[in-house]
């Protein structure tokens, strides 16, 4: 067993030491550790992973202790993490089955420590899928008018799964700042665009009329300005002229399907931190 | 002695075969031949070239004759190229010399066959590099109040030394839409994002700010609207939360000069066309 | 309904000509035409795609003439394709699901235009996931005794099926020459290393050894030398000293998925030209 | 002023503690720490960075103290670096400018802090890149008969220079394992190809025969076995079959100045730790 503090606080000498020390001194022996200073911001930023097996707290007392010992002296925060706990995950979808098929696989093949309790989405499409995997799919259809009511059935569904985050699979509805509100950082989408270009709707065929040689994808946490969340990873693919809008989207489904599973995993792995609109990604 | 010629008119039948054939049959012997067809646009473009040893029209005759019997009848545009004519290209610079010594060290080592009559600049900072390798330069300090003053002396300049086109190296200044209207689709620049994120002044830092994952270069003809005209390639590089602005600009620069120089060894070729803010490029 | 030619031969003047008034002095419209001449090798390669509707030649007889009119007295060698025709594609895997899965969704979402008859498998795993995609499973375990006589099962069940090609999606096995004679060019392999580093076993750890800084995916024909058939697609990622061989191992599934479906999807085009262990790419 | 500590030791309990207590108990303010461990061979891995202002051991003595405090009871060995002593570098080159002009403009403009005492060549061609450089060149051909003598005088020059490590700007002459027992792992080259793959001479020859879709160069520090020391950096291009040998050799070149000075740099910035063939690069 294993356990991991992800931490921020004002940049100042000593963090290092102390918290190493904290750890040290309690026999926990240290898997691995790394930091980072954002000098314009003045902040610390660190990520410790360490072995619990002779750790003297015991493990629902940690996050007391650390709280007391070293938080709370040094303006820290910090998210306390056991890996070995499996997070739960929904995944929200509308009509394209790439994404979804590229998560389904990485779950079911035992690459990702993740339990999948629930699909959720806008259209009836995906359901087959759902079934073949053994995944209760929940079709929740939305207009302007049934919108709150909806969410409301979402946040209900989610809450009795015990959902931790959320995946927007290449879901096409904007969840509003309420629904959001639930899950702060913890709403993962992938925008089919190398973000800030191309916010919106339709990016392949902005991309394709503006002649870029060059198209991207981008997974990001959704906050309540579309498309402005904090980055988790972007990638890109070459276009030529010899494309059209179609081969746009042909080849940035896989770019979509990549990027958004390469930043779902380092959420699984407890590797993002959140700080003023920018994700600190450790390695 | 080969030609290049590259056409574009609206797609219908037999272009191929009826350009082919006016090569052919006059003993052109053709070295390449890419074609596109835009069917959104319903365009046809091609690049052709063809070896003029044995071809039977004389070369000042080959415009004409080619307008007369394929063009017109076509509602075709073309140009026609005589490769081993050099080019000669002026090199607009402001302070900083990376793109300027990646240009000069391609011309000094022939790897580009092009001519540099002159360096135009608005400080004097690049002077001992432009006298290192024999070329002349000018400078030209640039003010709102002396602009048009300036940039008539650039042009006047730029005529005298029978300049075809452009290379704006990181230079620092927005050009007048009638200077531009002097050699459209000749002057080259080079932006350092990703365009169309993040046009206008500071993009390393907005691209910091914004929390990007990847920052780019775009290399493009200039045209009246800023940071808007035809872009001819971009690349990119992966940065992290680890980069600062400052090390954006550290990487940047690495692309900005080798995006720069792709793009200008492509107009020098003769491989690029342009149609509707948007560039063909043939491989 | 269209047609595809792909031709090789001799290069000389006027064969551009000669193809292309074939096609239009039969009524036929070219929809794309790409060329390319090896000078090293004194070769010529076109590939050329056509609208049937208007052609005056019948679909059963363009090989005939082509050959009688053309290809005969240039020289030539061609393949004549009908790309409405679905090809038919089996599938041989092993214990992995990744490139299955990516397979699977391609065809499944209709991007791929192709009828996958069977899967052929020397493991019982991979069964579960044909079934849920209503796929005939084949499972033909291969011992050093039995390799022969499970060889000649496979050929029995592939011409059954009316294969056109097989797809290796990480099938441990080799296949024997005398298997691989009935389908020359026929067979596409996904390699887990940027060849020709790392052939043969075991290409992660042997990379991980070596402390490269990217690792690779290699797409290939193959042949009857192990990992030296035909390159038709590659791709790259990162590693660092941070990466375990179990983490190059999870980064290349991905690699290896997109680049086994971006080379069969060229095969599935008829884009790919095989000549001299080397294959032509048309765009 | 600052410091930097590269470590290497037998992973166990409290390293990281211990260091930084050592470095924070003497008023040191770290500037920056990353760690690594390595779980297949056991080992760990640090680079530690601080504020020497009121760092109460002086600089003289930091070595010894860590030595005795730290290293010798820990089996640990390090590397003491003061970053704003500038490193001086030798360039050996021989017929190709490309990589000594992207290395002399970083130092010109001051992007790396090192100072460049001499540059020694086997041919004359770059006398008057380095004459315009201010630097002083050092013709020393090289043949069968001469090599000790010429490499006896060598190392006279570069020890009369003080330089403190050597960098193989595309030099066309193995150094001996003599001449490099003098500065382990402080000789670095540029390879043109993607290592180990086309090891030895005329790799984009080796590469375009094999039909590679991408090429690649990796920058090295040189061992006594050819191409085969511990890589640095690596990085790929695409090609096609488009592309010649000659081809090749112009992409390929933007590659090794890119690639070399990324490596050099991160000499020079002492981000490189070496072991067992291997390097540790610290971000």
């Amino acid at each position: 067993m294993t356990a991991i503090l992800l931490i921020h606080c004002p940049d100042r000498q000593g963090i290092v030491a102390k918290v190493t020390e904290f750890i040290h001194g309690n026999r926990g022996n240290i898997v691995s550790l790394e930091q980072h200073v954002d000098r314009n911001a003045g902040r610390f930023f660190m990520r410790l992973k360490w072995d619990l097996e002779r750790f003297m707290i015991p493990r629902e007392k940690i996050g007391d202790c650390f709280q007391t010992l070293i938080a709370a002296p040094c303006g820290m925060e910090f998210d306390l993490h056991f890996p070995e706990q499996r997070l739960r995950m929904a995944v929200f979808v509308s009509k394209m089955s790439h994404c979804l098929y590229d998560i389904l696989s990485r779950w079911e093949s035992g690459d990702w420590q993740v339990d999948i309790p629930l699909i959720i989405s806008n259209h009836a499409d995906m359901q087959p899928i759902a079934v073949r995997f053994g995944i209760p799919f929940h079709h929740l259809p939305v207009s302007k008018e049934n919108k709150p009511a909806q969410e409301a059935r979402q946040l209900e569904l989610l809450q009795a799964a015990k959902v931790d985050f959320i995946v927007l699979a290449r879901y096409m509805q904007v969840l509003t700042a309420d629904f959001l509100s639930r899950y702060p950082n913890r709403v993962i989408n992938i925008h089919h665009s190398f973000l800030p270009a191309f916010a919106g709707a339709k990016p392949y065929h902005a991309a394709y009329e503006r002649g870029v040689k060059i198209i991207g994808a981008t997974c990001h946490y959704v906050t309540g300005e579309l498309d402005a969340g904090p980055i988790i990873e972007q990638d890109v693919i070459r276009v030529s002229h010899k494309d059209s809008p179609d081969t746009f989207i042909r080849k940035g489904k896989d770019l979509e399907k990549i990027v958004l599973s390469r930043g779902v995993f380092l959420h699984i792995q407890r590797k993002l931190l959140t700080y003023g609109n920018k994700t600190v990604v450790f390695g």
